[in-house]
């Protein structure tokens, strides 16, 4: 019998990272479950107790369309890696007592590849010491690097945003045809899987000329291939639109952010000033080719604009905190709910749960096989799985002229 | 009788600049004008003939709602200043030989103040050489500082993106809430005026505690006070949220983005790179208060964002173009169509024209008493000038999970 659930977030926020908690919430009741709470500020809070009931606000059928629709953590996320429980047996006797003193019989945690470490981590020491209680992680990660999974939650709606923008400033730049050429550089997080950058590929269509080259940390960036090919591109077009991930890195493993700021003295305070890695190119080929060059970071924007999320991505959290739920009514811990695709077109997942040994730490990169290295550019294969995964929206409610969101 | 016109887009890009002249078309259509042609890449494209007949796009219904949906320039732009007639004889000869030409008798321009130079130029040659045709401005700048108008068609779509953004990216910053606070400092575009950045202010709510301060280069910035300012922020909460202008200046006229450049030697080529104020401002912060920041620069993207433009906009840059063909056809020259504010609540305006003598290369700044400057704060008499300009939305047009645009 499952009374109680407690429901966490953690790791970088997402658009749909919400959508999670409103999968587990919503099954959850259906399911008869008495209270679901939710900690505030991932398991760093739950250790201080920092717990709300959630049909304090989710009751009202309003402000759980408005969660819905709320970007970043509601519930207030955290960095915090549980230590080994050896020498810390203390930490996570305060976990359990917390636990059993508010008769919580399921635990679910939404995040990425460390936060599932903590799934597995409370997972097995539950095992270890006869523990009943139940543990469960939800996928949620606009990096979209979890295995197993076939996507995770929080990607569609990045990759839309990514390529929403990517379309209206490639036509901001292709404004100005008859003078110099400008390159445009934009750059896009993912520090060692490329996911998120190759989004950019999903710009190109019958009303867009798409971005001419695509950098990903999964190959090493060779920067004369680089500057040869932005001068070629720059003599054929007025408007050159390049996206790079801020991870990409030459052969030694130097991230390029880092190589340029190998050029600048230290300033006044004895500081080196990192630069991203779009600055950095914007700025060496401005200097070596006379070239006009512009850098974008879409920086925390990309992984904050519900306003433009994919509602395939919020169902398909939902979807995943929903089937989290069934597993521990099935009696099942330790494990991750996921997305398994079984047809793209059209379009077609199922949802499964999976052992957590297998999926937390591990980072799932781009596979080698969609890139098109030569003209940097994805391949048919990445289009036709990632399409899929950006369809739909799910209209603001409008306030005062802004999308409403839900406060804690 | 008004047999053809030409419509040319000029300047930096926008959300809504397309419906000016969807709103020019539609009206010329109406009134029974024969050819409505288009100058690909501004007056400068117009020079090399570089011409199109909008019927060819626009009697097509979908298209035409396109174009109210589609960012950046749809004719292209340019930024090209008439030479002064005196010794430039042989360039106003081609304009008028063009127009001519192509029995052309009234151009409309779409611009700010430096393309409204243009249209006050050519109305001077016309009357000083006895031409027939008609010149008449369209306003559009998201930089608001077109004089004599109550606000400028391009500015409310920015600034509910601007908004809409910083809602989204206050909530990110706020989503650790138990480690060390986080100062995340927000670029916005404005190299003398302020009043995009003043749409900061926009955020602010009953879902969203708004920005901590507001930096405008109306007032000149103390980098001593922005500091306490700051670590005063920072002691009392964990996510500090500040928007500044690009163009904040030092009491002696230097921009803040070159401020810290004085404090780099040059690198090893011998170049002095040239930072942003808010990666300036995240830099000195960071070094000296030992506080975590974040820089975001909202660069082209607060300008080209159509997917989130506001319906109010859109109809009143529609309605700007629709105004200025109606004043040639009353045989009006040498005038901007301008917006005249009747009433804030409820909102109501209405359109006249105004000598573009008055306006052209005259630049309107915020308003010194609508800056609370102790608190860093716009006081509500801008609030209430601001929020109707962003009310309404225009749903964009969705193909393949993106907004659908129009190309030439």
């Amino acid at each position: 019998m499952i009374k109680n659930i407690i429901v966490g977030q953690s790791g970088g926020p997402t658009a749909v990272i919400n959508s999670s908690i409103a999968g587990v919430y919503k099954k959850a009741k259906e399911m008869g479950v008495e209270n679901v709470y939710g900690m505030v500020y991932g398991i760093e809070g739950f250790l201080q107790e920092n717990i709300i009931n959630l049909d304090d606000y989710f009751k009202d059928e309003e402000n759980f369309e408005l969660l819905k629709r709320t970007p970043s953590a509601f519930l207030g996320s955290c960095r915090y890696k549980l230590p080994k429980v050896e020498d810390n047996q203390e930490v996570y006797e305060k976990i359990f007592d917390i636990l059993e003193k508010h008769e919580i019989d399921a635990l679910f945690y939404t995040g990425g590849n460390d936060s599932m470490d903590t799934i597995k981590m409370l997972s097995d020491y539950a095992r270890d010491n006869n523990k009943p209680q139940l543990f469960m992680g939800v996928p949620k990660t606009i990096d979209n690097d979890l295995p197993i999974t076939d996507h995770c939650p929080g990607y569609g709606s990045a990759i839309k945003y990514v390529a929403t923008s990517i379309k209206e400033v490639i036509r901001d730049n292709a404004s100005f045809g008859i003078n110099k050429p400008t390159v445009l550089i934009i750059e896009i997080m993912g520090r060692h899987a490329g996911w998120l950058t190759c989004g950019a590929a999903l710009a190109k269509g019958d009303d867009c000329e798409g971005v001419d080259a695509i950098y990903l940390p999964e190959e090493d960036f060779d920067m004369d291939e680089f500057k040869g090919r932005v001068k070629d591109l720059a003599s054929k077009k007025k408007s050159v639109v390049i996206a790079i991930s801020e991870g990409i890195h030459d052969s030694t493993g130097k991230f390029i952010c880092e190589l340029d700021n190998d050029n600048k003295a230290v300033d006044a305070f004895g500081h080196k000033q990192l630069s991203g890695s779009a600055v950095t190119l914007a700025n060496i080929i401005n200097r070596e080719t006379g070239l006009k060059t512009r850098a974008i970071e879409l920086s925390t924007l990309q992984r904050a604009a519900t306003h433009i999320a994919s509602l395939t991505d919020i169902n398909e959290a939902m979807e995943s905190g929903a089937r989290a739920v069934e597993a521990v009514f099935n009696g099942e811990t330790g494990k991750m709910a996921t997305i398994i695709r079984k047809n793209s077109n059209p379009y077609e997942v199922s949802y499964e749960v999976y052992d957590i040994h297998d999926i937390a730490n591990v980072e799932k990169k781009v596979p080698l096989e969609w890139i098109d290295s030569e003209n940097k550019q994805m391949n048919q294969a990445y289009l036709e799985y990632a399409r899929p995964l950006i369809m739909g929206e799910l209209t603001p409610i409008f306030e005062n002229g802004l999308p409403k969101h839900i406060v804690r």
